[in-house]
């Protein structure tokens, strides 16, 4: 592995060396966001090193000094490969000493990560869930339906899912209120509307569209790969008991509107590559348009703690794999696509949330506790069936092979109280 | 009724008199979009009168010279009041003469409809439909489910939505074109990835949200109907084939994503409060949170014509009107609000399928042919069970008492064959 002579990059188990470089936009202080990537410990300003000439986009006109990046992410696969590898020659220990021997530029452009603040990364134009893992399919729908009904009879033949909000969703470290809705308490007849009671995390990832596709596109699931900019962990939060009540027959609306969480940092395809893999194997054959022609998932590793507000720790509640999928981002990007609707630059696509087979493995409390049946006993003794106020959820995600480790830093968030009203 | 100099708004039948006002975006050649209203047979440039002086929306930076509305929506009631009785006296005839004196400047801010093209008039942040209708409720439940479990349990308690697909809501004009998708036929097994066999319209209306709410933010009726800036005619293509297959268990998604139509005219809530009408009998009272201070919908003329390619006439196949809604666009906007989730200028939120009780009153074909067995007979003898290549489907709508008329002009969009591929 190359290494860095930045170097909190070569520790190991850092999730930021040389072969990551993950996308994302800061501020420091009260100052306007502007695009960087991480490095080891640090946070590079893509904004200053394209203004003083040492990167470019090929666009013409600055495209890092935007408090997004979703000019940079519509310029499409080959300029994402130019700027990457310009950035690792920078960054190589044996590279072009533009950067590394200007002390002035090093210390203008790079900053502390904990002296920043991370921003959200990207506008999200349209927020797509879907619902691709086939255990959380069949945990949710054997809930709802009991196990004979679990799995719908179009599962197996498409990747499911529904429009989303996009207007809540919030960065990594933003607070999520618990949200007052309209359900129906167990065992009454007639709905309240209340804080809800029944508040619950989902462990996914998601893949945001970065070249765009016009209205009536065709797009192969191997040109859609090509489109997606890269990955982020998402928290899908979901009020259950508002879900339930409303679900049918339109499917989730506001008990997942109030709140969506993506990490700060954007892994890219590119740093992903190496730990590309196949998906599960197929119980039905694929419609060609379906068809993969290459494996399509990765091998991250996942988990979610939960930290209740008075305790420093927090417990591992869940520990699963990306590779639980049984659709790809790709298949998930070629059926939204193909039949008309134009995706934009900036588009979220979630997973869904990612259980894998082995309890231990299911990402929601919904499941981990059968529904509220259970309860899910942390290392403190406490207890959870659903999130209580002041709970902290943190996602985590990893891709580690020997010494290589491509990491996704955190997506965390704690549950605030319910206005009163 | 005041009567304005420009003689084409004062013919009786004209959509667009002095009272009404609508607001929309317009080019001329190829020139970028800026805003307008239209009176009579005309459009008068805001951008202009704006630059000159003669309006002010109060924000000290134009906001009419943008391509969408959005700038001036968020504004919000006040100056929308401002600019609307501004207007008026500068339209009137014996109003303010600045603009009616100035021959010059008469010249270079009024065209004729004709020869202009509007544009879509806002930027659509998020788009949600709901299913406001209990008849269109009734009727496509029992198609599903049964007579029996025709309305769901929670229909009555309140307003049942879904997130719908912003980046192809297009402005009327543009062609919409028949999707693949994938479905399984009747009588078949297995699925297929075709282009749609079954597609529809759906006669709706939208509101277009003006004031933003904040993330978490209350929002009582009453506020939420301050923050609607006006309504479009809507039209909600429909694939019912790709729909009936994916829509469980996570609601609409594909068969509603290829295209949403939308008026090029915003009539403001100002110009309708003549017709504000209550809604209808309530089956059980409703939860504070969604209780109306008074009458909340409005007496609102629909219709939907249909004409084949080869026709010069089109059929008008429905006549319903606005205050079949069981719920009025202030619910459905303190309903989604109120749940925590944020509301930006240019949400826009469509009611659903507003079918009445009588049959010649439903507004799509789903529900006029009986889910296709039922062919709906033209004009000419033709037949419809749903679109054919070439059809142009047209919506219009009108509220009017004695002389007075508020038009909404018209929503229309031709169906084009599905892509070969």
């Amino acid at each position: 592995m190359t290494r860095s002579w930045i170097e909190s990059a070569n520790k190991p188990g850092s999730d930021f060396p040389l072969a990551n470089l993950p996308y994302g936009t800061f501020c420091v202080g009260g100052g306007t966001p502007r695009c960087c990537i991480a490095i080891g410990d640090r946070v590079l300003d893509l904004a200053l090193l394209e203004k003083v000439g040492l990167i470019d986009a090929g666009v013409g006109r600055p495209v890092f000094s935007e408090p997004v990046l979703n000019r940079f992410m519509a310029r499409g696969a080959a300029a994402w490969q130019t700027v990457r590898s310009r950035l690792i020659e920078l960054l190589a220990e044996q590279g072009d000493p533009a950067l590394s021997s200007n002390r002035d530029l090093c210390k203008a452009s790079l900053f502390a990560l904990s002296e920043v603040r991370l921003t959200r990364p990207i506008h999200v134009g349209g927020y797509t869930d879907f619902n691709a893992a086939r255990q959380h399919a069949y945990n949710a729908g054997s809930m709802l339906r009991g196990a004979e009904n679990a799995l719908p009879t179009n599962w197996t033949h498409m990747p499911i899912g529904y429009n989303g909000r996009a207007s809540t969703v919030v960065v990594s470290g933003t607070p999520i209120r618990r949200p007052w809705g309209q359900f129906r308490p167990a065992g009454e007849t007639e709905p309240v509307f209340a804080p809800s009671r029944r508040l619950d995390f989902e462990l996914e990832m998601g893949a945001i569209v970065g070249l765009p596709t016009e209205m009536g596109q065709t797009l192969t699931v191997d040109e859609a790969e090509e489109c997606i900019f890269g990955y982020v962990l998402l928290n899908d939060w979901s009020a259950r008991d508002i879900q339930a009540w409303e679900t049918h027959p339109l499917g989730p609306f506001q008990g997942k509107a109030f709140g969506t969480s993506i990490s700060p940092w954007i892994v890219t395809r590119a740093a992903l590559e190496p730990f590309r893999t196949a998906g599960p194997m197929r119980e039905r054959p694929l419609l060609p348009y379906l068809k993969e022609s290459r494996p399509m998932l990765y091998d991250i590793a996942l988990e979610a703690e939960i930290r209740p507000s008075a305790q420093k720790a927090g417990t591992t509640i869940t520990r699963s794999n990306f590779r639980n999928l049984y659709y790809s981002p790709a298949q998930l990007l070629a059926h939204h696509a193909c039949g008309g609707c134009q995706m934009e630059t900036g588009d979220l696509l979630g997973t869904g949330t990612i259980s894998g087979v082995e309890r231990q493995s299911w990402a929601s409390l919904l499941e981990l506790s059968s529904g509220g049946k259970e309860p899910v006993i942390l290392e403190t003794g406490e207890t959870r069936r659903f999130l209580e106020d002041g709970d902290t959820i943190t996602i985590r995600a990893w891709a580690q092979r020997e010494a290589l480790r491509i990491g996704f830093g955190e997506c965390a968030a704690t549950v605030l109280p319910a206005h009163s009203r």
